[in-house]
């Protein structure tokens, strides 16, 4: 009888042994490939002054970060909060610690930040992020954009079953086109109608549009750009549109279709031809990103929308240095993505016995001969579980068939002649050891 | 020049990436060997109900715990704080998901807790700890005593350059000597000058328990008991003082006796022979441990104290439900001894550099073959960055030493033909790829 409500707090991921080990898999996978591309880990303390964690304050963040109130002995402490991603904490560790780190920062972060968002399925308010960004002291070549695209993608389709797309578009080449119609004013607006124009039909985008109070010219040249899909060879050429307008001469525009143009190919080098694709309706949120942005998708699971995504950043650190440090960065939200490919069916046959072998002693007696067989099995590299209940054998050996995947009884005919027979619980079969 | 105060708060562990990748390090190898002793990993949220988390409440937890404010989405949830160990989120879990779960239930939580704690050298307020547990339903085998034990010291052996000792004590052992002498309505106090008597002088401990109101015969008693440490053939008939005393017929002292002899036996199975002995003045705080109780430490570093422990508790999940759930568990503070390893210089030779080989692209232009050969040497394993900086050639070769074991120049050459040449940067070694 339960004496008090012992449920999570809503909003909380826990997960049952299972689910767990193929959650660490992925995790796992993902720390190797990030790993792989030179990125080095760090971890940031969860507590930071919530002067740091709102220096750019404003909007949903405020509302949803987690206050910390400080105790008896902490209490000449800063005010503190629980950090809401990785990246304000990252602007602050480069530039307490610029001195001692190598630039360019190829840094990782994989860990847990918090949200006090409303409820929703799939939204947790504690979730796993994983982090990568690559970080310039002054100025960061164009390159790493490809190699941070890349790396997310790899990351993802170590674990995720099914094809995986990224579309990539570029926030100058969009100003561009906003400054050469002379609607640069109401970027934010249209920024917003564009990152929306998928969950849509056409026409409330164009709507959208109209209630900016754009010209018919104007709308029509968007609604042309949102069309506009596919490889470099044939969404670049497609932009052709445009010529014969000031877009056309617009230096943003001019730089936004080199670099994007750019990307691609080194992605092709990087053997992702097939998997990215230009796509303009890709725009990552309203007031960060200011070149390079993509989003990566599962073209088979259209419901599923975002499974990760990123972009260039002019300035990283700007609220607490005069140092300009501009990066490049991808994220995995692997709490939310771990219940998609729960339910869409795509995580389910990770799942397997964690142990390899469990050694079940008949009784008491058996236990030193089953303790010195587990060192040597350990030795060998294998997951071992002695099996000691005060159970009945036949709940003993129930009790082993759950957790593992195969199974050594251990009598006194065993233990007398150190002969041992393993029976793998799947397939019923025995074989000597 | 920095606009705001970026240090980390006090009290947090914050690590540049050379020092991380130890960390992370050892924590995997922590990992690897609690899975080889069959350990299932869960996580449990971080934010927990204040109720939960203090329902055993009292003492320094009630100060120390961070509570954590509702946001205005949040509001109407349950009072909400930081846990401040593993055990107590995990009594919740065996609660809440206890029909899901199959007991004894091996369990491991590898995660970060939080106490709000005057800042001490070496202590954090933020602070990774690496539990395994195993929980019975209603009652569980002594002979897992051993086994946590066993795994306690592997983890640890794993990655701790130094002799490690663990000693072993009995609370039924102790509890009884002190019925015998009649004094166990003490018991509390006793612990308390026994848990302390291995920082001071013999003198002082001999007047704590004079202090208390002891008998001389007792308090001889005691101290007599506080000399016996050693493997189990030496401390077991050291015990024979107690011989024709009330103690020697006492229910506990027996049953402790009896504990104790089987735990050591068995440790000798697990290949524990020489590292494992018999230490009554081992305690592990007051009011949680049972039976078993021990405690690893550094024999050539006598000033650095615990390294880890654990025990045997009678009931994990008292305060939340009827039913009974006896437990042994073993926990390491790893931020705690990652320092320690640290300041004592047993933690360095594990620093190499991050990446295998860094590929340095002579000019932009062969930044697509870069890429390809990355590419490649990715498949095969390695950990590869691709120096994309706008730096001079030197610099960017000098940002690689950094960063990476081996460097590999692509220049037009190399690019054309297809040859590439691997210079170890530590033995100046070059070549052919």
């Amino acid at each position: 009888m339960k004496k008090i409500n012992t449920s999570p707090l809503s909003g909380m991921q826990e997960l049952l042994p299972p689910a767990q080990a193929t959650f660490n898999k992925y995790k796992r996978k993902i720390e190797e490939v990030y790993a792989k591309h030179g990125f080095l880990n760090i971890e940031t303390p969860t507590i930071d002054r919530t002067e740091i964690l709102l220096a750019k304050a404003g909007g949903e963040t405020e509302k949803q970060i987690y206050k910390v109130v400080k105790t008896e002995e902490t209490a000449d402490d800063a005010d503190q909060a629980l950090r809401f991603d990785h990246t304000v904490p990252l602007a602050r560790y480069v530039v307490e610690h610029e001195s001692e780190l190598a630039f360019p920062f190829k840094v990782t972060q994989i860990g847990r930040n918090f949200r006090g968002e409303r409820a929703q399925k799939g939204r947790f308010r504690e979730f796993y992020q994983c982090d990568v960004d690559v970080i310039g002291r002054g100025s960061l070549p164009i390159s790493y954009d490809a190699e941070v695209i890349a790396t997310l993608y790899e990351a993802l389709q170590s674990f995720v079953k099914a094809k995986i797309k990224i579309r990539i578009s570029n926030r100058k080449l969009i100003l561009g086109i906003l400054e050469g119609l002379g609607i640069a004013e109401k970027s934010a607006e249209i920024c917003a109608v564009i990152d929306h124009s998928e969950k849509v039909p056409k026409e409330k985008t164009e709507a959208g549009f109209r209630e900016l109070g754009l010209s018919d010219d104007a709308v029509q040249k968007l609604m042309q750009l949102l069309e506009i899909h596919g490889p470099a060879e044939i969404a670049i050429p497609a932009l052709a549109f445009l010529r014969a307008t000031a877009v056309d001469t617009n230096e943003n525009f001019v730089a936004g279709v080199t670099e994007l143009e750019k990307v691609m190919i080194e992605l092709s080098a990087l053997g992702l031809d097939e998997a990215a694709e230009i796509d303009f309706r890709i725009i990552r949120g309203l007031d960060y990103y200011t070149g390079t942005v993509f989003e990566a998708s599962l073209p088979e699971f259209p419901k599923v929308g975002s499974i990760g995504g990123g972009g260039r950043y002019e300035n990283l650190t700007g609220f607490f240095s005069d140092a300009k440090f501009p990066g490049v960065g991808a994220s995995i939200g692997l709490s939310r993505l771990f219940y998609i490919l729960n339910t869409n069916g795509l995580a389910h046959e990770d799942q397997e016995a964690p142990v390899d072998v469990a050694i079940i002693p008949v009784s008491e007696n058996e236990n030193l001969p089953a303790f010195e067989l587990a060192k040597k099995l350990r030795k060998s590299g294998k997951k071992v579980d002695v099996v000691l209940t005060e159970k009945r054998l036949g709940d003993r050996l129930s009790y082993a068939a759950k957790i593992a995947k195969g199974g050594i009884v251990v009598g006194e005919t065993e233990a007398a002649t150190g002969q041992f027979r393993l029976k793998n619980f799947e397939t019923g079969e025995e074989t000597e050891l």
